[in-house]
Formats: structure tokens, sequence, C-alpha cells
């Protein structure tokens, strides 16, 4: 079992504590993004993970390279060229003061990557598992070409293709979004969404699913769910569900969409005092993916995803850095946070 | 449309964190005041903002007035001259613990002020609007002439005069407060006030309104309000109100009485997650001149000022770091803190 | 009046904020100790305080006697030896994410202390109470035997004699720990513990007393300090009872048993959001000491202890860093936190 | 007297003290830029001084504003537009490891600014000096005419010219600067330069002026300032010479040639333990626009440059935080770094 | 032996490293105080020592009394009232960028001291030695006549009274100063000078001393030691010697002067890389103090001196964290500081 | 061409800057091991690198190996067991006052190793070269024989084994560290010394080599090393050489003895400002691996080592994060430290 992650790595510039941003004279320094994400998680429950992104030819790319070593993720097929390194701006909010994220990710590196770059007989090798998430084609027309060619050579090896939507709206519209990604989907056999997603891209509406309710209708999560497996015959399709009562303090839980069987699982939920919530949802995508490779049932593999990335939000920075031994802690019922000597 | 605030302008210097006073062996600077703090608000806010002081020619002095100029406040009127900064000690406090203030602003270079140092047809050239406290009077006759004179002026040339009564017993008592504050409340347009200022200095009772409890009788306001309004023919009269749950939790609303037509507007209320709390009470002020000032209907003020000032909780230090597009945005309903990317 | 508290003196490691340990370059450091716990919160209330204890001969121990001296505690005993000092790392949790501790405490000079170096008569000189917990005994059979050389001296001096039973199971088993507490008993007269101790070393079980309920069955309270009482004669049992919401969120009380009039008291109860909670059961203890030295009616005991204790959860660090004063605030009523200016 | 500067601003992150890039996990924040840190400089020292470039129209760049203001600039003329900040990224050497620097500046705000974007007559008004430096053309085609058109405009004006050379081989080639530069030195009435710019840019060598050589030939200075002068006419050409022994150990000096009576004024030389070396060149720079437009001698002129700038390399980041009187008591000769009480 | 210090004690306030005062948002925090230096100088080094003075009944000076316990200093008979803690304002400086210091001790609970608050009895007993500078009397009237009270008692004992000259002209004017030493230096036995002190207050000039020359010409101090011994019969002066070559680089030597057999003893000198020179004057009075309470022969005692204080210009802050065996293994040669395992 | 180095891993707890042990409230925490250092070196030069040594296992042990990876070191052939971490106390000293070490090691997981945790045959599969020094083998009789074993197994495979004596007179007397060494260099190829170990180990004499003395005989050298190449038939010996003249200023040069053709090779000697100079013999030993395994001249092995070892003086903690570009661009003459934009 080796998984293999592909996307962008980004730098994470955020303001200390609630600060306003640049109001102190430092920036904390993280690297990310969502695919980097999803293979740091993976490493640490203990799966063999390889990344694969472009990084600039310069200190800055060997650190980012480094630092998913620190976390056991391979970086041997990474790609270097001369450009930049992606950044993005946070300040992270409180009460009733919500967080802010300033992108500068355009031109990067990673943006600019080329088709003939990708070997991917020699890329796949030992794969038996590849992730990648809606950005990754939002980035450029070249990446667009990338994604449809490593799902064709992915999906004629047999490896299980998971994606997740993650839909952003600052990197390409909804109809651009809709076109290709409705090309790409037949190739997934994993889907993972969150609420806006699936309408965003698809067009296809849960009822009541609007951003500001903090009630969740299950049954038009079940609903959509049937439409997308459907249309584009998923084995699973995974939602996390975020409630905010204010920009500390959240409600976390997660909808498995079974679509053999056409049944719908539900996690327990959690009420959560939020250290950091970026990443969240990559955090979950490496739940299911765990998960399902490890063969658990309906039921555990929500349940995992679920209490991962409650767990995730105690952490700071975009990473996932929690084992597997406290999430099963966690999902044994032990919510109380009693001191372990 | 323009602002002038008149007051001291100190050192604040708080222990990080919710450490015990000097117990890390720094401690972090801000500078504040409660007349700077209004000053602030308002240029953030956009309005034209001159703040009038007196500071210590030295480095000390100097700073204060660039950090005014950061938030793009208006310093050509300012004053220098030898002697010290005023500075108060902050000790953070959470959960049954509260924070603790020790002054130390006695024989500060702004107490010992002269009624010679102003030429009041310079100072208010262009102002609309003129902003003081009950802080200013409290620190020596000097500054109860120098009031009275500002007033005196400010009214014969029209200008809309505000002030918070800021009433603070380690500063004065309240018999000199009520035969100070008694001669200058005749010259004031719109008063601002928390629940204890109006009884501390006019004894001025409202029924039920003890510290302690967490219930706020609405209709006593109103009748506290309406004294006060007939007594000293205020255009209107606004209220802070503070729910204490604990250090670190409290709710925040607001009330404004219109003198003219005697009705009452309540606001929203908050339940805040703070991270600091000093100069709420001073944003709350900024935002009634805000939109007092763009002749925005009664509801909408005190909407305004409340949501502000709600805001202004999560900032650290005493200045309101907060915009135009921010407070709308809460008072359009978005409280839940999403990310805004 | 005077306290002798004896036992082990700690270097406490910990990783900044919520941060996973070791992920930042650098450790937060605090010297720590059951004992020296209570030594220091006593001091701190005013009470003559001498802390016994061997540290190592080098620049940590004599820093760790700086610390102890810094908070006006006693250490004219102190005994010194080449060794090493003993270690505890910790990792603070939040919400679902526990806090976590690694001991590294084996081997130091204190577990070395040889039964010779003790002159009961030259250190109990002065002293009217004494007290230690039931880490000292467990740490080696020296310690053991200078326990109960120690009781017996105090005992025949007529000296009141506490003990906090504190049974940490990486110290020894509960078959030890039986053993030797079950002969160290009969010469305490004020036992203190939570809701394990008793349980894990006497196997005296209250009903309904599990460590994930968070319901508190007072009247199993009663029944179990009932019984010890009559076994060992205590003058007083006390417990603290934490109940866990989350990592960050607790509540705190406690319970009083009179071993003379049988009566109980209970506490009032406060719901904490904590800073730092390891220490608390330690100013539990001092809080009865300190109230049952001073001739309290016994809820003024039991109040004294549990609000002084539940300040000690705003407290970054082990030592309780709060005076009679603030206590004395708090059992008056004002929890609500507003600020002292 | 009002000085305009015309330039980038960017964003520096820097490695804190001598740490590898990246290596801890925050960068510190200051903002920069060669003609930005004139204005700061000449600000600081007393002069009304307005900067003129064209900032993202994001969080960061109105801090950018904010911080420009703090020193007394005005702003009033900058342009807002969307688009990104330029950052740079700073790691600082000592002893035998250089500083580096990786610029990731392209694509900016700035450099995408229009023709159309300036109004010159308004821009114009009220100054008496116009500065910018070789980066400011180097950045885009456009830029290169808005020099020109700004230096048309200012030279009908009788507004004097200032330009420091600044070539740097990241930005263009040797072959574009010429031929730019050539174009544009006609209007320039004092030029300031290093030992590089001139040889680089117009092929114009000094003997011996090698960058690894610590003896400076002051002759050859002399004829390479001729030969400028005779070609374009410069009031005056200055030229900052640096002796590096070490990354933190460095001499400074200074050379002033007067084009109109062909004499060479040499400074004082300093040696230097660095704090921030980043900068020096443009307080040298506004330290020979200071005392030119207080028609200094000559002497004094490059004494005073050669001082201002001395002082700086002790401040941390780019800006030169020195007051006029502090360089007055260095040329004075107080060196020897003695309390001042 | 028993030493007492008399004294002020302040906070210091500092700019963290080399920056500009207020300039980062925090200060660094230290007490300190001329008096309570060399107290706390002798008790690191095992000498019993009180140090008497007056602090401000609040958490500022709570604290100032335990750091004083943190380094062993007694402080049983320390006093307390209402009132302000003096402070002063420190920016470090470097290379030819001098240190600045801005103070802000007027009003001080020190400075308002009474006569009537000092019990010399109770205060004396015990004591052999008793130490005060000039900086005492220069702050109020009444400390003056404190002063005379306390040498007069101690005189009448036989206590040894040691005295640092200490002058401050932002205190005191050379001519008050010279009133009042000259009254009180017949009380004195020891008395410590920096090159300055003695010239300002007695107008007793040493040929070639000035501040700015950096050849030092031993013989005269040789002649002014001799005429103030003559004038004061002093058993020893003894003079410290500051050579600047920078804010960061200074010579350190002592000279000492035997009042009895008028014999000269000239300290080895050290070039130095400062850390913090503020209280190395302080640390050279206690070096002094210590060696001949000790007695020690001449050369020994300014080694001894000499020694301890250039080591104190290794530590941040004021006080002397330097220990016996450290000054005696510099003094045996060991200069290159090689690391000891 | 692939490394093995085998030897224990510590955590480092230095006081930040050059504070006193423990006054700050925080210590910085980094890996590190004489062997640990090695491979870090060689990684960052591009050397596959395996290290071998066993940790703890807990949070602190997988951190420990987490770091290792971020280098790029291999860890697949750690071993983990119940334990603690060795650690060790730094404090940094500056000028006069030397830097000191406290360790705190002994009872370490990796020196309770066993003979029996090593499978010889799968760990050196595709070694190259095999490193060690001789603190391992200080550290247990265990160590001892492990050391006896691999080197006998590395030997027979005809693995080059370097060995760097490394004598700790904290961790063996000098007659057993004699008695063990002696076993143990036969199998030897390339030996690393500092000036001290060879005397202190081997009771070989240089002439002249003082630890206080900053002239080097470099004559004495030759003579111990040919003493040293005859006994032990070594192909080289290397030396580094460091002149201390304060705390902070060393200089730093390096003698290579070519036991085959008796030739000694002088390095170039390079006068250093330190950061940090632990861990500065381990990145020598590196440059010395480095450079031989790459089949360099004996002059440019020197050079190289040398040059590296200066650079890692520059590096805060004990890695020598330096890579082959900047040894070389050192090596070229570019030593006055430029900035490189």
């Amino acid at each position: 079992m080796k998984v293999l992650t592909f996307g962008e790595l980004l730098l994470r510039l955020s303001a200390p504590g609630y600060e306003r941003l640049l109001k102190k004279d430092y920036l904390n320094t993280t690297f990310c993004g969502s695919e980097a994400n999803v293979a740091v998680a993976l490493s640490i429950l203990g799966i063999d993970t390889v990344f694969l992104s472009k990084l600039p030819k310069n200190e800055i790319g060997y650190q980012a390279k480094r630092v998913m070593n620190y976390y056991g993720v391979d970086t041997k097929e990474m790609l270097y060229d001369h450009g930049r390194m992606g950044v993005y701006y946070l300040e992270k909010g409180i009460s009733q003061r919500p967080s802010k994220i300033i992108y500068d990710r355009k031109y990067s590196t990673f943006s600019q990557i080329q088709i003939e770059d990708f070997n991917w007989e020699k890329i796949f090798r030992d794969i038996t598992w590849f992730h990648w998430t809606g950005i990754t084609p939002s980035l450029s027309d070249n990446l667009i070409q990338v994604c449809i060619d490593a799902c064709t050579y992915a999906r004629k090896k047999g490896i299980t293709i998971s994606c997740d939507l993650n839909y952003r709206s600052k990197l390409w519209t909804t109809q651009k979004a809709n076109l290709v990604m409705d090309k790409l989907m037949p190739y997934v056999n994993i889907c993972i969404a969150n609420e806006e997603d699936v309408e965003k891209i698809f067009n296809i509406k849960a009822n009541n699913l609007s951003n500001e309710t903090t009630k969740i209708d299950r049954r038009s999560y079940k609903e959509v769910a049937q439409k997308m497996c459907e249309k584009y015959c998923f084995q699973y399709i995974a939602f996390s569900i975020r409630e905010s009562f204010s920009a500390n303090k959240n409600s976390w839980s997660g909808i498995l969409y079974n679509g053999l069987n056409k049944q719908i699982s539900n996690s327990s939920k959690y009420k959560i005092d939020i250290v950091d919530r970026v990443g969240a949802g990559d955090s979950f995508a490496a739940g299911i993916i765990y998960s399902i490779m490890n063969k658990k049932g309906d039921q555990e593999v929500i349940e995992f995803a679920t209490a991962l990335s409650c767990l995730k939000h105690t952490i700071e920075g975009d990473f996932c850095e929690i084992s597997f031994e406290e999430v099963e802690c966690l999902m044994k019922g032990f919510r109380n946070g009693r001191i372990q000597r």
C-alpha cells in the first residue's frame, strides 16, 4: 500500500495569535497545500506516502522538501525549477471576527508545470492509491491536462483514485470548474467534499444547505450523494460538515455515502475549541483514505475520518500531526481531555 | 467633517498572555488613552481626526506621536514639554481571575498642562466635532478650566460636542466629579456612558443596575436616560452594557436614547470570547460619533456602535483596529466567523 | 506557625502554547513538585514555610533553590549532592486532545537520598505542621524509611501531619502503594485525596465514582471518607473533585469530611477556562492546610481550598501564585472577572 | 523644501538573528525599498517628504502605507490596485558566511504600473527635489517611460533631480541598464553610486576597484567621477565605499566629487560592527540630499552622509531611524559609544 | 560578616537587543539600582547581605522584593508605602551608536522616604559593613539626613562604611553634590569612584583624565587618590577605569590606592565584548567590598574587583550574576573562554 | 557511496543568547550528538547517509528521528526501546566568560544498548564508509563490544572506517580510554583528532601543545601524527586546531597527515566571530570524510574540512547546515561576507 498525492506546496505566512496581519513585526511560517496536507496526515498514520509537486530551485523550495521529509513523506519524485514559491497570508479570527486569507500564489513554479515534466510509469511504480484535489486543475490549463494524464494512467493500472473537490472561487469560476471536473470525475473512485463544493461545481443542490444555517438537514446530504454517485459511479462520497458558532467554536461531523449499497453513515459530532482550522478538510480526506485502505466498515470509516480531523483543529499549522493512537483514543469515547501521565 | 479629540496619551505596559504582572521578564507596550482610542477608531473608519494632547519631549513622546500617525491621526497640534509619560500596568485576567490595572500616571506632562498652551482658534479651525471624556478634567484643576474653555469655544462655533463620562474612582471623588461634570454637561450634545458612570457622578440611579447582576433591566436605562436628557438637554445619550460571565466571556450590547423624540433603541447582543476588553467603551463612543456624523437612523447608530465595539474585544491593545467593512459584515448577520478566503 | 513540606523538586519542560512536544525549538521551564507546590502556595498566603529536599550540586540545583527563595520559601535545610535533576516533559492539550506528560525523573539526586542525610531534631525545630505526599515514598525504599522516620519524629513532637495521597501509577503499583501507605496513614492527621487515589491505594470504593462520568455522587464520597477516617483516625479527609468537559474546560469543587463530628461540607462549584491545571491538587492541599491552621470552620475550610485551587487553574506553571486577598474576593462571590482598576 | 521619492515598496521577510532561512518557524517583517528608505531617512531628519508608489489594494498594501505614515512620510499621492506586494527574503550572514537575498518581486502591483496613472502636475506641486534610483526603470518598460516623464516634468519645473544608480544584476542586464540610464542621466543633477554601479552600467572603469580588494585607490574614484560629470553634467557625484572584512565587520566612507569646481572631498572612515547593512546605501543618498538641500559645504556634505549611513548599520531593518542630533554627535567626534544618561 | 546596602530599587525597561526604544512592542524588565546591584553581587559571592529600601505597596513593589530574595538578599527590613516605582528606560547602543537612558524616577516611593521610617538600632543589629552611594542623598533632602543618620550610627558602632561616589548630573548639580558629599565623606572608610566622579563632585582634577582620551595617565590617578585620602582619611580609594572604543567594545581595569601606606595597585586590563555594561561599576564596588572584607592583599583586592566587574559586562541586566569560582578562574588567567564541559 | 555513522543522539537544552542557565523561563532545544552531527553534515553535502542509534520509544525519540529525516538522513535502521533520552544543558559564553555544559546523559536508552540488538549484515548492506567516535565506547561496556563487532564486520567487508577520537574526561578516565581505544585503532583507516585527544588517550605528546598557548607549533603536530600512523597504520590522521582569544573569537585551521607518503598539509586559517562552536569538530570530521570519499588531493581535503567547519561556527545548534556550494565559495577566497543578492 503506497499513496501518491499530487498538488502545490505553498508557504503560509500567518500573523501570530489573534493579531491583525502585519501588526506584529513577524509572521509565522509553515508549509502547506491541500494535497501535501493529506500526504503528511497519511505518513504520520503510518502509510508510505509519496508527494509529487514542483518546487522553486532555491532555499525556500529545498526547505519545503525537507519539511515533507521531516514528516516521513517520500520526495524522491519532486520536480524543481526556477521560479517562485506560492504564498498565502493568514490572519486568525476569534469570536465574531473571521479569519482572513490573502492569496499570493499566482505565477508559482508549480502553476507553470509542463506536461512533459512527468514520467507516469516511473512515478506510479508501486503506487496503489492516487489522491488529488480540485485545486490542482484550477491553477493552469497545463495542470488540467496533467490531471487527466495522471488519472488515465492510474485508472489503467487499477490504482484507486480519490479526489477532494475543494472548490475555490478565487481560483476559477463555477463554469470552468464544472467543465473541467465533469471531465475528471469519471476516473474518481472516492469523492470527498464539503457542503458548498457540490453545489458550486455541479449545481447539484441539497435542500436547506445554507452556509448560514447551523441546523444540518442530513436527508438532503443523502439526496446529493445519491445524485453524484449515480452520475459518476463513485464507490464512496464523503462530506465533512462544519457548524460555525464563532471563529473559534465549531461543531464538526461527517457523512459517508456508500455508492454500492446506497447506505449513509453518520459520524459522531464534536464541539471544538479551535486552535487552527485550516487543513481540517484535508485531514478528513486523509482519514477517509486511511480507513478505506485499511478495509474498515463504513461506520468506522466515517468515525475515524471525523475524529482525526476533529483533533486536527487543535494543532497549529495546516499539517495534521495526529497519531493513530490518538484517533483511536478519541473514538473510544475519551473526549474529556484528562491529562495522560 | 473633521473630529478633534482631546485627552491624555499613556503608555500601557502589560504582562504577556495571562501571566502575573512582572513574572515574565518583559512587558508588552502599547500607547493608549480614552480620547486617543476614539481618535484612532475614527481615523481607521475613514474620518479625518485630530488628536490634541501634550507629550514628553523625549523618545517616548515622539514614539507615541508616530504611533498616532501610523493610524492616520493628525498630530500637527500636539504640544510637547519636559516631563514624564503617564503609564499604566495591566495584568490580564481569565476565568474567575479578574484583570488588574496599576496606574502610574500622576505628575505626567499632560496633567501639568497650562491654560495658556492653547490657541483655540487655530486648534478648532476646520473642526466639526469635538470629543472629550470625564478623565481629562479629573487630572488637574488646570484641565478643568481647559475643558471649559474648549467647550465654550466649540459651542460658540457650532461644533458638536460629545463626552464619554468615563468615571474613574482612582482619579477623583464622586463629589468632585459631580461638581465639575455638572458644570460641563450643558455644553455637551451627545453623552456616552456605561452602567456605573451616571450613578457615580450624578447620583441618578437606575433600578436594578447592580454591577453583580447579569440581568439587565432595560426600562431602568430609559428612566435614567430621560432624567439626564431633561437635565442637560442632550441630543443623545448612549449606554454600553456589559454582562460579565467571567474575565474572558462577556455579553455586550448598547442602548441609545434620543433626547428629542424620547425613543429608546436597543442593539443586538453579542456573546464574546475576549482578547482584550480595554478600550471597548472608547470604540463604542467612536461608533456613536461615526454613525451620528454620517446621519444614520437611531437603530443603525446603536447597532453600528455595538458591532464595532464587539469586534474591538477581539483586538489586542487599546486601539480599535476595525474597518468599516468589518463592522458592516457583522451587522449583516455574519456572526459565525467563517474564514474569508 | 511554621510548615515543613518534604519531597522532590523537578524541572518541568513544557511545549509552548498548545504546540506538540518539541515541535517548536524551545521548551518553557518551571520548577515544580507536589510538595514544593504546597510550600510555595502557603508562603504566598503568608505562612512561614520550609521546603526540605535534595538537589543536584550544579547550576540547575542552585537555580531551583533560588526560585523557592523568590517565593519566600525557606531553603536553609536543603541538601545538595552530585547527580541529576528529575525532569518531566509536558504537552498541553485543548478541546478533545488531552495533555500529556513524559516523566524523566528516575535516578534523580532526590531519589538517591540516604537515611543518614537527616537530622530530624534540627529540621523540625520550630515546625508546627508537616506535609508530604504519596509521591515521596514511591520514589525509593530509602524514601519510605525517611517518611516513616519523619512521621515518627513529628508525631512525637505533636506536629500536625498532612498527607496528599497523590497516587501515580507510573511510580509504583497499587499493591506496593497499599503496603506502604497503610503503614504511614496512622501518623496522618489530615488526609487529602482526589477521586481515584483512595480506590487505587486502599481499594475503598465509592459507588459511581468513574473517571468518565461527569455526574458526581456526593453520597459515595461521604461513604469513602467515613471508611478512611474510621480506619486511620483522620481528623479530616478532603477531596478535590474535577469534572472534565474538555482539556481546557473543567468544573472544580471540593468536599471536606470531619472525622470527629462526621459531618460533610461541600464547596461551591466553579466552571473554569483552564490556563494550566497541573498543580491544582497541590494548591487545594495548601488551601486545606492554610485554613485549618488558621482555625476556620469546616465550610470555610473547604470553600477556601476550592477557591484557591480554582484560581490556580488560571496560572501558568505548577506554582499557585495566588494571594489571600484574591481568594477572599472570589469567596465573596466576585466571580465575573471584571477589571480591578 | 519638499522631497518626492518614487519607487517600489517591498515587504522584506528575514530570518531572525543569524538563522538559516526558514529554519525557525517565523520570519521578521519590515517594509523597504530603496526610494522608500530615502523618504523615511529624510522625514526623520525633518524634511517634508512625499513617497510615490503603487500598492496592492489589500491589508498588506494598507499596512505598508501606515508604516510610511508612522515615519512621517506623506502618502497622499499613493496609488492602489489589485495585485501582489513584491517580497524579498533575507538571511543575515556573519563572519565568513555572507548574507543572502532571494527576490520574489516579479509581477508586483508596482511593476505593472501604467503611464496613465500619473498626473505629474498634481504630484509635483510644492516639490523642490525629486529622487529615484536605477531599480525603478529596471522593473518594466512602462516604468522606463514613467521615469522619463517624471524627469522631463521635474526638469521643466526646475526641481533638483537626484539618482542613485543602484545597479541590480538580477533585474536587468548591463546592456539594458546602459541603454536606459544613458537616456535618463542628462536629467540628473546629483548622482549617487557605489563602487560597482558605474563600471557595470557605463563601463567607465576605475583602476584597482575590485570587489575583493580592501585597499581603495581614491585617485581612481576621482578619475571615474570626472568622466561621469563630463559626460552627464552632474553637479555632484557621490560614492559610498564599503570595505568588507567579514559579513559583520566593514569599514565605511564616502567620496564627493563636485562637478563644478572639480574638487574631491573624502569623508572620515568608520569601522563598523554591523547590525543590519541593508539600506545603508539609501541612507547615504539621503544624507547627500539632506545636506545639499541645506546648502552645506562639500566636506560637510560627505561627512554628514557618511556619518548618517554609518549609524544606519546599527539599526535593524532597511529604514534609517537616525536623528539629526545623533549624526551631529558622531560628526563631532563622539565615536566611542559611551552611555548617554 | 553581614553587609547592609541602602538605596533605591528601580524597574528598568529596556528595548530588546539593539532596537530603538519602543520600536518593538515590548520592553524587557529587570529590577536594578546601584545599591541593590551591590547587594545582589555580594549575596551571590556568598556574603550575608541585607538590602534596605522603600518600595511601593503594590504588585510591582512585591515583585521587586521577591527578585531580591531570589538572589538570596535579606529583605526583612524593607519598608513599603503607597506611591510609584521609579523607572528608567534603556536603549542599548552598538558600534558608533551610544546607549541611551531616560529616567522616570522622580516622585518615587523611595524619594519620599521619611526620617522617622528608620529604627537604626534594629536595622544595624549584626551588620558589620554599610554601603551606600552618592545617588541616595541626591534624591531628596530627607535622604541627605537619612544618610547622615545612618553614617553617624554606623560609625559609632564601628561598622565599616563604603561609598561609591556615583555622581549623576541629572539628579543634582555639582554644587549641591559637593556640599552634601563633603559632609558625608568623613564617615567613609572605603571610597569607590570612576574617572569623572571626583572631578565633578570635589573639583579635584587629575591631569589628562578626559572622557574622550583612551590613554589613561595612571600617575594622575595616584595624585587624585592621594588628595582625597588626605582630605577625608579614607582607608582605601578605588577607581574603575573604562576605555571606550565603541558602544560594545571597551577596556576595563582598576586602580586601588591604600590610604595608610600610600601605595597604588594596578589591576590587569581586560578588552571586553559587552553584553550589558550597566551595573558594572556596582559590581566593581562589590568586588572591592568582598575582598577587603575577606582581608585580601591590595593587589588581590583590585584584581578581584576588576575581574568580577569584567565578567559582569557579559551578563544581561544590572545584576552581577557571577560566582566566586568564575572570578577565581579568570584571575588565574583563564581568559580565552574555552568551553567548560 | 553510502556512509553509516553510529552513536548517541542527545537532546540539547541551551539558554537563549548569552543568558545564564535557567535565568530565562525557556531553553532552546536541538538534537545533537557527535556521530549524528557527522551524518547530518554529510547528508547536506549530498552523501547518502544512514544513522544508527537507539532512541526512547516516546515522543522525544520519535521527534529526534524526524529531525534526522528533515536533514535527509536515513533512519530505517534506528532501534527504539523504553528509557530516557540523554540530555545536555548548555550556557553560551562570551568575551572572558566561557561556555558551560552540564551533562545529563547517564542511564539513556542508548547507553543501555544490547549486543544482540544488531544484525550487522543487514546494517552494513550497501555501506561503503563507517564512522564512529570515541564517545560511543565510553558510554558502557556493551558499547565497547558493539564497536569491536561493528569494526570487525566492516573491516572484513572492506568498508573504510573513520574515527574521531573525541576524548571526554567526564565520560571515562584516560586509563580506560587508552585501554579501549588501543584495541579499536587497528581497525581505523582515517583518524580525526583535536589537540588534546592524542595526548590524553595515547599519551603521545606534541611539544608546545598547551591549551593555553595561542601559538601553534606545527612541527610537533607532524611528530605526533607520525607516531600515531606508525603505531596504527592509519591512512590519514587529521587535526583541527582551535586558538581561543575569547569565548566568541577563535582562529580555526587544520592539519592533515598522509600516513602513506608521510606528507603534511596545512589549511588556511580563519579568524571567526562565533555563533555556536559546539559541533565544529564534527563538521571537520564530515569534511575530511566527504573529500576523501570524493578522492580529493591532500591539500584540498584539509582545505575543504577546515572551510566547512569554519562556516559551522556561524550556525546555531550542533548541526552543520552548510552546503557544498557555500564551502566552495569560501575556499575560492570569498571571505569578506558581502551580500549575495
